[in-house]
Parts: C-alpha cells; structure tokens; sequence
C-alpha cells in the first residue's frame, strides 16, 4: 500500500505562526472600534494570520465548494427512506446547477467541484465531474469493514489531490460539501468512535428519519461499533471499519488545506466526522479548521466539541452539500477583511477613550 | 406640528400576504432537499414573499447601509469614557472607508449612506454625507425631555425620507446603521419603556464600560424613565423623552421600509430600540423587519424577545455601525436565491422517499 502522498502531507502540517498571531492581535486593538468588539470575528483573524503567517492573512474568496459524493453499503439496512439513487440524482443536479449548495454557491460567486470518489452506480464522464471512483459504495459496516485499508487512504489521497489541485489553482479557502444517501450513519460511527460518544449521542434523525428509523439507526451504529471495535489511535483503521469514501476524501480534503496553510470551512455533520480523521492523523490540522455552521445534528455538535471549534452559524440547516459552510464564506471573508480595509485611531485621527 | 408624512407611513403599513407565503411554503416542499432542512432560511424565504406579495420575492441586493449619526445630552451623566467628538470623527471616517461597517459593505458589494441626523459638532458638507440634522444634539434626558415631539417626528420623518429614496433607486433590502457616542443609553431606556424590562436587564456595557460605569449607567435610565414616566400608547412620546436622533431617524427609516415592503434588516441594540418604537407605531411592520444579528448588548435580545425575531447570527458583536446587519446580508440572499434557482424533484427527476 502506498502512503507516499499521505505521509508527506501529514509531515508538512504545521503549528500556527504564534508572531503573526501576536501581530493580528495587536492590529485588532489599534482600529478604531472598541477593543473586543469584534466578538468571535477577531480570534478568527488572529488565527487565520497564524495560518497563513503573516498579517494580514489574504482575504479568503472561494472559487468552489469540493462537493464528495459516495454510497454506504450500510443502506442495506434501512438507516433512511431515501433510495441510494438519489446520491447520483444529486450529483446529475449539481452539474446541472439545480441544488441549494449550487444556489449559496452563486451568491458568492463561487462554483462547484463535484467529485465522484464513490457513487455505486457508474456515472457518465460529463463536464464538470471530477472522476475518482476509488469503489463503488462501502461495504455494510454491520457486516464486515466498509473499506480496506488500501481502499481509506485511496479516498483520503483523492481528497489531498483535489486540495492541492485548488490551492495550485490559486484557491485561499477550501470549503467542504458532500452528498452521499445514508451517509449521516457512517459518520455518527465515526464520531462516536473518536468523541467516545454514545451511538445515541452521536446519530441524529439526517434527512429527517421517523422515530422508529432513529432508534434502528442507533441501533446500526452501535452494532458496527460493537463488530469492529475500532480503536481512535488508529484512524485509518477506524475510517476503514465504519466510515465512508467521501468522509474519507474529505479527511484528505482537510489535511491537504492544513498541510498548504489555506482555511478550510467545514460544513455539517459529515465534515466534522472527518476533520475528526483529520485532527487524529495531525492534531495542528484543526488550525486550519473553521466550523461554518452548527448542523442539527447531534454528532456534528460532539466532534465540534472535541475539536474545540464554534461554530459561525446555527440556523438549523440539515442538509449537507457544502450548504451551511458557503453561507459562512462571507463572514469569514469579513472577518479578515477588517485586517486589511480598517483604519487605526491614529491614521484616522479618532480620539480613544 | 406637520405628520403628512407619518401619517401617510403608518397608513400605508399593511399585513403580510398569505396567499404568497403559502406559495412559498409549497415551493419550499417540493425542491430538491429534505423537508424542513434549510431550517429557519425556509420561514424567513415565505416571510420575504408574504411581504412582497409575490412567490418567489426578489433577491436582496441591497447597494447601501444607511448610517445615521447623532449626538447625545445624556452623554454629559459620563455614561461612557468615550468623548462626544468621536462621533463627528466617526463619520469622517465612514466617509473616508475607513471603519469596519466599510469594511463589510464592501465585502457585500455595497456602500454606505452616511445621514447627519443629529451630530452634536457642525459637519463640513462633504461629498458623500447626506446633511439631515434636526438638531445638533438631543437633551440631557436626566434633566428635560431629550427632543420635542416635533423634532422627534422630524428625525422619523428623515429616516422615511431615506427610505423613500433608496426604495425609489431600486433598493430591495434597507440596512439599517448607526453611530452616536452614549447612544446605548437612549437604546436600554427605549427599551425598558417598550418591553416593561427593568433599566439593569435593558441596559448593557456598550463599547465596554467596566463595572462603575456599567453601575452608573444603568442608574442614569432608571432616572430618566422615572422622571418621564414615558408611556408605551403613546410612542413619539417615548421617543421624544428618552430617545436619539439616529433611534428616531432608524424608526423611520423601519416604517418607510414596511410601507414600500421593502425587508428591512436590524443591526444591534440601536436598531432593536427603534424597532420597538415603529411595531408601537405601526405592529404589522414588524412584518418587514429582520434580526440580522443578536448583539452582545442584553436590551438586543430583550427587545428582539418582545418582538418575536429571533437573529441570523450570534457572532458576539457590540460595535453598532450596521456591522452585524451588514454580515447577514448575504444569508438573507441565500434564503430567497433557493426559491428561484433551485431545482423541484419533477424537474430534477430525483426520486422522493
């Protein structure tokens, strides 16, 4: 099994910069408004001149959302009423430009990059899908390991490949989407498995299952946590034995951000399960997280905690895609923005208190 | 005492259409995603429609923040450390786009319209400053009413005028903005008469105040409401004895916004205060109105309670301007966009559960 890619990525990710951290701080306290009055929105300046090493950090305007697409072998055991067709239904409708994420996208003026790393039914080469199938949907969980271990880094080499290809691109903010029907149970696996949450900690209702379907998740969960026992110190055996493909290339999405020093937005539920991967393989990878928003989920709000993340938003989105992460780009953008367009009290000759 | 103007205003305030906000929610039931999963962006896209009377309602784009700038006779009590030029220096630097609200408008693609409502300093006329002043200061509120009811109905009547105009140059979404040093005291006493809150839950630390301050300011509202006794049945009286200029001209600018139902989105506490002025005046306007964030200032979130809004984001701000309004811009887009741009599952043909 060849880790060449994966290895040499973990190796480059880095603390951040604590001078230009100290830099940003000092600059926040020189701009005419009162000290502190920026909230949450200051922090997330210093830190993200502590990514980028320098202050100000370049203000971050998305191109694209990285939208992964996968099936879960796991479906088989009835988690959601949605037909696992629709995972390729969907991704016909973000190439054709009809989803919510399409909709937020434009907004910002971004675009999609919609990649199949493992979608069960075999998709048409059309433009605007990035083709990485590395297999066809997971195996059921409850049964034997979703994937092999060649199979996990395979998928989380896709997601460093896509990261690197956006940052040569020019890129300076990655944000994470996802589409996969059934996904919500690998990850609330995932989630338990390296919080240590319970399975009914951790599952939520995802597309919004009955009560009936909920308890039959929960119990799905635990019985593949239950079979394979996965062991957090080992994370890519865990995301080999419940996790899922585009959990797995968002996993690489995540670490190919950090290991370039570019943000990385997380939306939902299904991001937090892998930047969970990610903070395991390279805990100073969560430096260069930001948690877009507070998905309903129960298992997103876990890993957030866990990774010691709040998020910028809680709207009560549940829909996955990237959605909730594109909504929070312009407060992001915003935030560092301030770095760069905002007037001290001494250029602006405005008396201080 | 001349109310054309008003009068006109308030008459013209009319309930949301329902015929449009069950189109809306139909729409919403029939695009491609779950049932309910874009959380509170569903309810405030049929809101948006129910005020525009049309399925679906325009995207906002709005050009402009309008920022109304006053000055403070409470300012005299030492309310805050702050000195009362600042606010004159203040508006020299929107105008030089230099303070964070620039900043921000121009993340969103917009620019500021700086209104001189009621700075206590005389304002050179400068390109870019809309010269409204009703009256350089309002009175010591401790001591005397802060305005007549005439020149409080003069500075609502500023902010209608504004309104008229932006609405009247295409504006389809108002910001609403604010600066005036001391002006968080008018706001908590605003406040407390409209809520029936007690001044220690209305009033808050402002831009900061430490803890005699913060003492002393909450006991500086409790005087001036107990030496007005405003009553709530009778608003422009309200406003009259313990209000601001830019609270005034922002009740205005809220009632000119409903009246052409135009949404109209509330920055922080100031915005919140006027707010409660305009529902008083006119209750369907609050039909218009969009918390666009929940302000560290307690009276915020008291006033937004007594309102039924609950915010868009919670991003510990407490810097006014129009900073946290102007951050939800893009969200409140997104919210509408979804209704023109997104797919049903007919014409997508993704398969129902």
């Amino acid at each position: 099994m060849d880790t060449t890619l994966l290895s040499a990525t973990l190796a480059a990710i880095r603390p951040l910069d604590g001078a230009a951290m100290a830099a940003a701080r000092s600059l926040q306290d020189r701009l005419t408004k009162p000290a502190g009055s920026l909230g949450v929105l200051e922090e997330l300046s210093v830190r993200l001149a502590g990514l980028a090493g320098a202050c100000p950090p370049p203000v971050p305007q998305p191109a694209t959302v990285a939208v992964f697409a996968g099936d879960h072998g796991v479906h088989a055991q009835g988690v959601t009423p949605w037909p696992q067709e629709v995972t390729a239904q969907m991704v016909a409708n973000f190439l054709d430009g009809g989803a919510v994420i399409n909709a937020f996208a434009r907004q910002t003026g971004a675009s999609l990059t919609v990649v199949d790393v493992g979608v069960a039914t075999p998709l048409k080469p059309v433009r605007g899908l990035v083709a990485k199938n590395v297999r066809r949907g997971t195996r059921d969980f409850t049964v034997e390991p979703a994937l092999t271990r060649a199979e996990a880094v395979a998928a989380v080499e896709v997601g460093i490949g896509v990261a690197g290809d956006l940052v040569d691109r020019g890129e300076n903010l990655l944000v994470t989407g996802d589409m996969g029907i059934a996904n919500t149970t690998p990850a609330a696996a995932l989630i338990a498995a390296f919080t240590g949450a319970d399975p009914a900690e951790a599952t939520g209702r995802g597309t919004g299952v009955d009560d009936d379907t909920y308890a039959h998740k929960t119990s799905v969960v635990r019985a593949g946590l239950d079979l394979h026992r996965p062991d957090p110190a080992d994370p890519l055996g865990v995301l080999a034995a419940v996790g899922g493909l585009e959990h797995a290339a968002l996993t690489g999405l995540i670490l190919g951000a950090a290991a370039a020093r570019v943000p990385v937005l997380l939306d939902g539920v299904i991001a937090v399960s892998a930047a969970l991967v990610a903070a395991a393989l390279a805990p100073d990878a969560i430096g260069a997280m930001i948690a877009g928003h507070r998905s309903v989920e129960p298992g997103a709000s876990a890993g957030l905690r866990h990774l010691g993340l709040e998020p910028l938003l809680d709207l009560g989105l549940r829909l996955g895609e990237g959605t909730g992460a594109m909504l929070a780009v312009p407060i992001v953008a915003g935030a560092v923005r301030v770095l760069h367009d905002v007037a001290t009290f001494d250029s602006a000759g405005v008396s201080e208190k």
